[in-house]
C-alpha cells in the first residue's frame, strides 16, 4: 500500500493534540491541534438567553466560527473589514452550534448562554472537524467551572461526548483526516460528527466536481466512525487531569454571578 | 400501517408538478411544486466569469436562493431590508449551485456564468430539494436556448439529470418529502442529491436535537434515492415537450450576442 | 390613427387580470398582470404596531416593493446580495405604503400592523402602478379576514378603493399605460394614483431628458383617470367572487390571536 | 382674508436668498435660503464618467442630498453612523438629479461628471425645493468655470433656468412655499419643478392621509407657478454679478486638467 | 525671519472667528473658522442616556465629526453613501468627545445626553482642532440653555474652557496652525488639546513618514500652549456676548421637557 | 516604595516573550507577550500595491488589528458578525501602519504591500504597544525572506527598530506598562511608539476625566522612553536567532513569484 504525501495510512489520524487551558479568561479554552490545523475553541458563559427564548427555562447554546487572516497559506482578507459573513463562515458556524447542542441538556444550565467560539489560527484542511473535536473539550470544561460554582440544575448536563473527522477519496483512495494538499484535490469530501455512544449527529458529503456511489459513501463514513473512535480516546486523556484554572467556590449566600466568561 | 397528515404512504412524493417557461425572459425559467412548496427557477446567462476564473476557457455556473417575505406561514423579514444575508440563504444558495455543478461541463459554455435563481413562492417543507429539482430543468432549457444560438463549445454540456429530494425520522418513522409539519418535529432530517446514473451528489443529513444510529442513515438514504428516481420521471415528462419559447437562429456573421437573459 | 406597437389604441389598456388566493398563508395574496408585468401582492397582519406609534390606539400599513432579480429582460443584481435597498426600491415601497394608507381607517384595525408585500415576477413598464392596484385588492381581502375574526373595531376600515396607472408622451402622443418598450423612450412619464370617488391620491409626473407644458400635463392626468375608471371595475369583477380560502370564524372566549399571517 | 401665522399671504414666497462663492473650492458654491431653511448646494465637476457611460461622448451630473443632524428642530440621527441612507434622502437625491439633467446638455461638457451636493444647513420646509432652486445657480457657476478654462464643447451648455418650490393645503387654503410647521398639517403637498420657458420638469403631489379632487391640483399647480416665476427673478438677480472667485485661464498648450472641482 | 506663505510668522495663528448662533434650533450653535477652515459645531440636549450608563445617575456626552464632501479642495466621497464610517472619521469623533468630557460634571446635567455635532462646511488643515475650540463654545451656550430651564443639578457644570491647536515641523521650523498645504508636507505633526487652568487633555504627536527628537517635541508643545492661550482669549470675547436666542423660563409646575435640542 | 499589586516596581516592565515562528505560513509570525497579554503579530507580503499607489515604483505596508472576542476577561462581540469595525479598532490598526512605516524603506521593497495582522488571544492592557513591538519582529523576519528571494531593492530595507510601550499615572504613581487593571483607573494614559536611535515616532496621551500638567507629560516620557530601551533588547534577543523557518533560494531564470505569503 502507497503511503501518503506525510508518510500517513490512508486510516491514520494527523497528530492529535488538545491543550486545556490555552487561555485565561473564559470558562474553557482549549486548542486543539490536527497536523499543522490549529484552532482555539473556547467556551463563555453569560447570564440571560436570546429573546426568542426567554422564559423557556432553558439555557442556549451557540457558537462562532472564524479564520484568521493570517491562518492560510495565502492571506486572506478580513470579514469585519469587508463588513460582512462570508457564506462558508457561517455555514460551519452553524454546523459547529449544532453539533454541541446534540449533547447538552440546555435545561441542566439555567437561564445561561453559552457562547463557543473557535478561531482558526492556522488552517490545513479539516478545521471544521477539529473545531467541534475540540469545542466540546472546552464546553465540559465551561460545565466544570458551572458545577463548581453550583450553578448547574442538572449535575451532568453534558449526555455523551462530540467529535467530528474529515474523510474523502483522494487518488481513487478512501483517506481520512485530509489535509490542505489532499482536501483541494479530493473527488468526494464528508464529514462526519458523531457520538461516543456510537451515533452519528452531522453527515455532510460532497462530490467535488464528481459524483460517487452509494457504496463509497458506506465506506467513508466507516473509516470516519473509526477516526471519531480516536478523537475520543484523545478527548477523555486530556479530560483526565484536573480543571485547568482556579475553580469558583459555590456560596449560597452570593448573590447570582452575572457572567461566567472570566476567571 | 398509519397514514400521515395528508394521506400519504411514508414512502410517496407530494404530487410534483413542473411548469417550464413560467415567466418569459431567462433562458430558462420553471415553477417546480412539491405540494404547497412553490419555487421559481430560472437560470440566466451572461457573457463573462468572474474576475478570479477569467483565462480559464472555462464558464461558471452559479446560484442564488431566496424566500419571499409572504411564503412562509407567518411573514419573514425581508433580508434586502435588513441589509445582510442569513446563513440559512447563503447555506442553501452554496448547497443548489454545487449541486448544478456536478452535472455541467463549465467548458462547454464558452466564457460565460449561468446564474440560477430560486425564488421560494410558497414555502411548505423542502423548498431546498425542490428548488435543486427544478433548477435541473431550467438549466437544461438554458442549455437548449444556448445551442440553438450555436453557442456551445459541446453540444451536450450536461452529463446526467440532478434531483433531490428530504427525507426524515418523524413519529419514529422513516418518511419522504416532508412538508413543514413533519420537518418541524423530525427527530432526523437528511437531504439527498442524486443523479440520474445512481450516483450521489450531496448527502446532508442531521440530527435535530438528537443523534441517530447508522443503520437509520442507511434507511434513510435508501428511501431519498426511491425517490429521487420518481423525480426523474417528473424531470423527463416535463422535459419532453418542446422549449417553451422562441428559440433563437444562429447567425455565424453576427457579432457575439452579449447577453442570453432575454429573448 | 396608428395603433401601437402591440395593437393597442392610445387610450387602451393592456389586458388586466387579477387572481385573488395566489398563494395560501398571507390573509390577502394577489397576482396582478398588466399584460407581461405580473406583480405578487400580499397583504399579512400582525399584532403590534412600530414602537413611534405605539399606544396611539390607531394600528399602521406599510409596504415593500421588490423585483425578482428574473422579472427583468437583463438579469438585475439580488439587493439582498449587495446588501442594501437600491433607492428606486425605497421610493417605490414609500409610494405604495402611502397610497394605500389613503384608503384605510387605521383606528379600526386596533393595534395591529398590515405589511403589503408587492414581489414583481415579471417586468414589463407600470410595475408600481400595477403593484399598487393589486395590492389594493389584498388588503381588502386581509380586511375581510379580520372582520370574519371579529378583530375590526369598525366594520368598514376602507373608505373607498384605490388603483394606480401610468401615462406618458411617446413617439408625440398621449398614451395610457405603458409597458417597458414605450417607457424606455417616453419624453414624458406620469404616475397616477386615484381613488373610485373620482379624487387623487398622488400625481408624479417626470420630463425624461425633456420638460413638457401644463398642457400636456392636463391630457395625461384625463387619460390617467380615464384609465383608472377601468381598473375600478376590474377590481370589482375579481371581489365579486368570495374570499378564496378559509375565512376564521370569532370566538369571543378564545385569547387574542397573535398573528392573522396564516391561516 | 386671514394672513398666515408668519405673515405672509396664501401666495407669497418666504424671503428667498441666494449666496454664491459661499465655499471656496467647488466649482460653484452656493447658500440658498427660504425663510430659516438653508442649503449649501455646491457642483463639483470631475474628469471621467461612470462607467456605464463610458464611451458615449456624454458626460453626466448626479446629484446627492442630505440633511445635516442639527438641522432638524429635535436631532435627527446621522445615516453614516447608520450605514444607509435612508429612503427620504435617496428620493430627494434622484428628484435633484433628474430636474438638473432637463437643463444641461450632457454633450456640452464633454467626459466629465457635475456632482451637485445639496447639504441642508438648517431645515424649516422646502428643503427639496429650495435645494433644486440653488443647484441651478451653483451649476450655472460651474459652467461659467469650465468655460473659463476652455472645457466645454458647446458654450452655451444650458438651454434654460430650473427652479422648484412647494404648495400645498393648509387649513383648507392653498398656500405658497410651506414652512415646517403648514407643511406638518397640510392636507395636501405638492412639488413643481419648473423652467424659465414655462414648462414643467417635475410635479409630485400626495395627499397627506386624505385624497384632494382634480380641482385644487389644477390650482395648486397654477400657484406653484406663479411662485417659480418670482424664483427664477431671484435667480437672475444673483447670476448678474460676476462669478464669486477667480477664473481658470485657457492654456491651450497644457495637458487636460484631471478635476475642476478646487480652485 | 522668513514669513509663511500667507504672511504668518511661525508662531502666529491664522485669523479665528467665533459665531454663535449660527443656526436656531440646537441649544448651542457655533460656526467656527481658523482661516479657511470653517467648523459648525452643535450642541443638542436630550432626555436620557445610553442603555449601559441608565441607573448611574449620570449624564453623558458624545460627539460626531464629520466633513461635508464639497469641504475638500477635491471632492470626497460621502460616508453615508458608502454606509461605512472611515478610520480618521471615527477616531475624530472620539477624540471630539474625550476632550469635551474633560471640563463636564456629568452628574451636573442630569440622566441626559449632550450630543455635539461639528461638521466641516470647509477644510484647509486643522479641522480636529477648531472643531474642539468651537464645539467648547457650543456646550457652554448648551449649558446655559439648560440653566435657565432650571434643569442643572450643579449650576456651574463646566470646570474651565477647552480649546486644541495643530502645531508642526514644515521646512525644518517649528510651526503654529497648520494650513492643509503646509500640513500636508509637515515632517511632524502634533495635536494638543489645553484647558485655560494650565493642563493638557490630550496630546497626539505623529511623525510623518519621519522620526523626531525629544527637543522637538518639547518645542512643539510649548508653541501649541501659546497657540491655546490666545483661542482662549476669542473663546472668552465671544461668549461675553448674551445668549444668542431666546432662554427658556424655568417652570416649576411644568412637566419635565423630553428634548432640549429645539427652542 | 509600595510595589505594584503584580510585585512590580513603577518602572518595571512585566515579563515579555517574543516567540518567533508561531504560525507557518506568513513570512513574518511572531506571538508577542507583555506579562498576560498575547497578540499574534504577522507579516505577509503580496504583489501589488494598492490602485492609488500604482506606477509610483514604491511598496506598501498596511496594518490590521482585531482582538479575538475570547481575549478579554468578559467575551466581547465579534466585529465581523457585528459587520462594521469599531472606532477603536481602526484607530489602532491605523496607528500601528503608521508606526511600522516610519522604520521601512517602502521604495526598497519593490511593487509590494506588507500587511500586519496584529490578533489579540488574551487581552490584559497595553495590546497596542505590544502589537507594534511584536509586529516590527515580523516585519524584520518578512524583509529577510524577502532578502533570501533576491526580492529586495536594497538590502537593508529596515532603518531602524520600532516598539512601543504605555504609561499612565495610577494611585497619583508614574507607572510603566500598565496591565488592565491599572490601565482602567490611570488619570492619564499614554502610548509611545519610538526608535533605537533614540527618537520618538507616535505620542498619544490622554487624560482619563482629568486633565494632566506639562511636568508629568515629561515624566511620562521619560518613563516611557526608559522601557522601549529595554524592549529593544528583548527584540534583538530574539532576532539573534536565524529565520524560523526554511528560506527561499533566489533563482533567476524562475519567473516572478506572486506571494510571500506562504512558504
Amino acid at each position: 500500500m502507497t503511503r501518503r504525501d506525510d508518510g500517513r495510512e490512508d486510516n491514520e489520524l494527523r497528530p492529535v493534540r488538545i491543550t486545556r487551558g490555552f487561555t485565561n479568561y473564559p470558562a474553557g479554552s482549549v486548542l486543539v491541534e490536527f497536523g499543522q490545523t490549529r484552532v482555539l475553541c473556547t467556551a463563555s458563559i453569560d447570564e440571560g438567553v436570546p429573546r426568542w427564548r426567554e422564559g423557556s427555562g432553558q439555557g442556549w447554546l451557540t457558537a462562532e466560527y472564524a479564520m484568521l487572516p493570517s491562518a492560510t497559506h495565502t492571506r486572506s482578507g478580513r470579514e469585519s473589514v469587508r463588513g460582512k459573513l462570508g457564506g462558508r463562515t457561517q455555514e460551519i458556524s452553524r454546523l459547529v452550534g449544532r453539533s454541541l447542542r446534540a449533547c447538552i441538556d440546555l435545561g441542566a444550565i439555567g437561564s445561561r448562554t453559552v457562547t463557543v467560539d473557535c478561531d482558526v489560527i492556522q488552517a490545513d484542511g479539516g478545521t471544521r472537524t477539529a473545531a467541534i473535536t475540540g469545542a466540546y473539550v472546552a464546553l465540559h470544561d465551561a460545565m466544570t467551572y458551572l458545577g463548581a460554582a453550583d450553578a448547574l440544575v442538572d449535575p451532568k448536563p453534558l449526555s455523551c461526548a462530540i467529535a467530528a473527522v474529515s474523510v474523502g477519496v483522494v487518488d481513487g483512495r478512501v483517506r481520512l483526516d485530509l489535509p490542505y494538499e489532499e482536501d483541494s484535490r479530493a473527488e468526494v469530501d464528508l464529514n462526519v460528527v458523531a457520538t461516543d455512544v456510537g451515533t452519528l449527529v452531522e453527515v455532510q458529503g460532497t462530490g467535488e466536481g464528481a459524483t460517487f456511489p452509494r457504496s463509497t459513501l458506506d465506506k467513508l463514513i466507516d473509516l470516519a466512525l473509526e477516526g471519531c473512535e480516536q478523537l475520543f480516546v484523545v478527548q477523555n486523556e486530556a479530560l483526565a487531569a484536573p480543571y485547568p484554572g482556579e475553580l469558583p467556590k459555590p456560596d449560597p449566600t452570593a448573590p447570582k454571578r452575572k457572567s461566567f466568561g472570566s476567571k
